[in-house]
């Protein structure tokens, strides 16, 4: 199969490096541009990256010249993906689409648009449909998914068994949130060293409303009463969270943790090529998981649950979980919406 | 007025410096004796503790010879502060009970003891009285005060006006918890830097107790539904939480800033020397309170509480409070402890 | 006396939030104005500066109105300090110079120019005499201070003994330095966390050079070959400095430690304000100094000196220095040098 | 061919786990048992070294049950590597030693033997026929390897190719040493959180001495004046070090950066499994290496050098350098001196 050519627009932030590393080696994808801000147009991609952010370029990317991320600067990519900065990315993906292509968003931009789908594809792969709905509406050739705000994709994977299986009414979240969700330059050292910030700006909305949306039908939301609290810590990569979950069929944490490890959905079955084995993985230690030891699980892919245990407060139950936010709360989930289009036949 | 003598047990550890620390210049106590394990005993205070966790040793106490936990040991103190491990603290404390000292210990051995008051004087001054209760039983000359978990200090203050006001049902708490809460050496730096451990030994279930001892009166604890998760994070001094709470009789976050920024109680109205002017600050900045920022409020014994909001989980509230481990949640209150009752008479 | 009106150039920053906490409660000085970049003219001091960098605003200097960095915004001070960023001090300060004032200034901008006293009180007052030089040549009425880069203050203060004593002939000094010294935002928390960065950008060059004119006389700079190597390491305050000295006349350990534990010069003789009783502690402990732990010796004013060994190399000597950077390093130096021109009477 | 078997004394620490996790998948070598202390015999692997250090332990290995260190423990492995503690691991080597085994070891007991080689492969690979010295010495029918201390060995590394083209005469060097140098639990996360602490025990004796029996001959050690300041920062894996250097002859930074970016040497001649393509990488960014970033560079063998450039104090060159502490500063480079001693038929 010839690979598909995929272009990274924001290539050159702390996720749109993460986009080009995962894209390097893809079975069935390559970069075949990278698109940035203006200061970055025209330099190699090495050079607007610095040396800082990303170990070491895949072979050859970092020789790419930096383009302007507008569809007449980029020749006929296959696939679109965007880490644009939300503030810039709704009208510059809205182009692309218009332009003819598939963008897969990690911008909060579009997310919310009743016919976007914002998925996540062990939660809603039948969400992909959005898009017949959408190119009706909208004429336009191409179309626009997003992936959701990484403290949701991390907690809606989570959730996604226990839904199903015992019917989600309630969940809190408190969130520990590792520095890289930031961006670059992001947080200042001087204000998250040995601190906690107990503040993200527009964090919690998102975590409360997204997950109704993931959870829901293409018909409508899932009406679960969401809760979150959302506080920085001194970490670099995971996010971690503490959940506490009301379900109307009791749940056991035994009944809980087999769910969640025995959890396989369409990206698993359809074998795509960023799918982990397993989505979920459930922890016996009485400590785990713990954010730099676990962070990189399922190569970022899968979400590790532990400390499952019985909450009084709601009478429901109460654990952790931590994901890797840049892979499966950002770039990972987008290349998994890709290949699940693909499989599926809205991308030829 | 001629001070008190005070001998601090456990002396040597990071808790038992904290005491000496705020002992020293106190207007109505000073140390007389540290006392330590057999390791320590005989070697001059100072060259105990070594140079690592205190800045610099209160003016002629690192001269102090330490002396074994033991009355015969000591030359009639007036008060004794216990920081001993729990593994150790309890019979120690009732052989200083039984020779006729008033015991103010900061281990978990007596804490859920029905007529040891678990005092935190801003919540439960009333319950000093039990110590009476106490010394029928146990036919004691002295008796044993406790001072809650650390945690549990820092919620359970800011959960009082709260209380009082509106009727307390249900409280769910994720804490972030610095390392000193660990003890020294405590924490391996392989564990923590760059990672967050979500487990404490205990603590969760000390939390859910402790509240509702501390909540209650001196007949019978409160009932509120407590339901914790606890987690370590890379900072040095200060417990910070995420707090949601439902309460009988609704209150909106205006309600509950004006009753948390007007509370006073009985350490204020007796103006005893450790107490804060403002037991609790309310600030209203988006990001506040954050660990390295406020832990020394109010000199450690005040909390700051921020980002005062409406829960939809809980139909209540959701808040953020900080406190400094070592002083509110430690030291400190046992030293407000101290003077409570030296104020109230049950030392003379 | 009437306290003297001092306005702080470049008051949002990090240096420039120090030195108005350094002047809170000064006995001879008090501030009257703050002044900074347009984006926070007009607003208060407390809005411009926002709640991260420090704890507490000194009373009433919040509501101070941010002015114009520029004499004809600001009402007669009798002295100037700027704390600006050396891209935009230079010109600021000769304005202020030429307007009359008496500048102590922060930035490199005119510390190398010949009749700039470059001052390090405790190691060159007798330099502050060339403030009279430096009138003549430019006919200002005001006058131009420097104080020296953050590394270099405390580097030169713990060379001075050595060099009166035994004559320096060689410096070879690493450094390890907090990210307060590159102000805020300053370095990003993905460059820093877990990590060493090393390089700092001319740090070298000014600690090669500004060594020698302090360590020099008024007529010509000293000819000690310094060579640096700078390293940015994860801590919050303070520069600790690894050094290597050779000097004409041998030096034991012991004699050297003596020369520095003794060492006091023109600021304690003074009585200075901000002259600590000790410039220069020697610690026995062998792990000591230690950044987090000794960082604030003598109100910051103080370097403490530990580790003190023979060195095969270069046939000498070294040790440890450690210095808070904004203080010795930086605002409080600055604020020694204005009470040592005050006591000399070159500001009336 | 058929792996030889190897055991792993001390596997339970922090370098043992690299041992195994290095020898996982070796094409030369399987590990055939784990030896500890009385604490862990009898249990599983896993269960010794729990969660916390190594994040998945190879396939099968955590099923291995621990053994006594001791020859009668142990079915006749064909290779010992000693991870051991130094309080114990001399005697233990020897007795494996007489036993008739060749033992690698990390330990310093007897690095300094005179005939027993320290070897670091690339610059030394010629000590290893020491071992036929030693078998006559002490009529083993074993024999015992010892790699250099962490520091040394990357520190070595670099000077190699300096020594050979311009002779070295003197070295100063000052290191930024990571925690796991000081193994598990090792360093007090209260200790070295926002915090360098200037002191490491006997490690500065030990890089000047072993730099120069590694960088002489089989004969008769180098004479080399080498001058240590020794710094733990908090970083987690990863020794960086400033390095001041005076040759004999001449060496510009050019000279320097080119001997050193093309220099390969007996590893890498016979194709030794273990042996990076390039030992040396010589960075050309302003500020690289950096710890973080660069620590893995060739699995940890490759140590990166940044910053060359002219030194005035010693008239010669400064250099930044990097190495992983626990591979080739231990475990890695123990491998690869079995490599080289199999090749050499020096093990059959």
């Amino acid at each position: 199969m010839t690979k598909k050519k995929a272009v990274v627009l924001g290539a050159t932030g702390m996720m749109g490096q993460k986009f080009v590393q995962l894209l390097a080696n893809h079975p069935w994808l390559e970069v075949s541009a990278v698109a940035a801000s203006d200061r970055s147009v025209g330099k190699s991609y090495a050079a607007s990256t610095g040396g800082q952010m990303v170990r070491h370029l895949p072979d050859g990317l970092g020789e790419l010249q930096v383009v302007e991320a507008a569809p007449r600067a980029i020749a006929d990519p296959d696939i679109v993906f965007s880490a644009l900065p939300t503030e810039v990315a709704g009208p510059i993906e809205e182009d692309f689409a218009k332009a003819g292509f598939p963008v897969f968003s990690n911008a909060s931009s579009h997310r919310m648009d009743h016919d976007v789908p914002l998925l996540n594809p062990e939660v809603n792969a039948e969400h992909a449909s959005l898009v017949e709905e959408q190119k009706r509406r909208t004429k336009w050739d191409g179309f626009i998914v997003a992936n959701p705000n990484c403290t949701t994709a991390i907690l809606s994977l989570s959730l996604k068994p226990l839904h199903d299986r015992f019917g989600l009414e309630t969940v809190i979240v408190s969130t520990m949130q590792a520095i890289s969700g930031a961006g670059y330059p992001g947080v200042a050292s001087l204000d998250i060293l040995e601190n906690v910030i107990p503040f993200i700006r527009n964090e919690e909305e998102k975590v409360e409303r997204e997950t109704n949306k993931i959870l829901g039908t293409t018909a409508k939301p899932a009406t679960v009463t969401v809760s979150a609290s959302c506080q920085r810590v001194p970490t670099i990569h995971g996010h971690i969270e503490a959940v506490f979950a009301k379900t109307r069929h009791p749940a056991s944490p035994e009944e809980v943790a087999k769910s969640m490890s025995e959890f396989q959905s369409t990206p698993q079955k359809m074998k795509l090529p960023s799918a982990p084995p397993h989505p979920i993985i459930v922890r016996k230690e009485e400590d785990r998981p713990q954010t730099r030891l676990d962070v990189d699980e399922g190569n970022g892919m899968t979400v590790s649950v532990g400390r499952l245990r019985r909450d009084s407060a709601l009478n429901g139950i109460k654990y952790i979980v931590l994901g890797h936010n840049l892979v499966r709360g950002g770039a990972g989930c987008s290349i998994l919406n890709a290949e699940l289009l693909m499989a599926q036949k809205y991308i030829q």
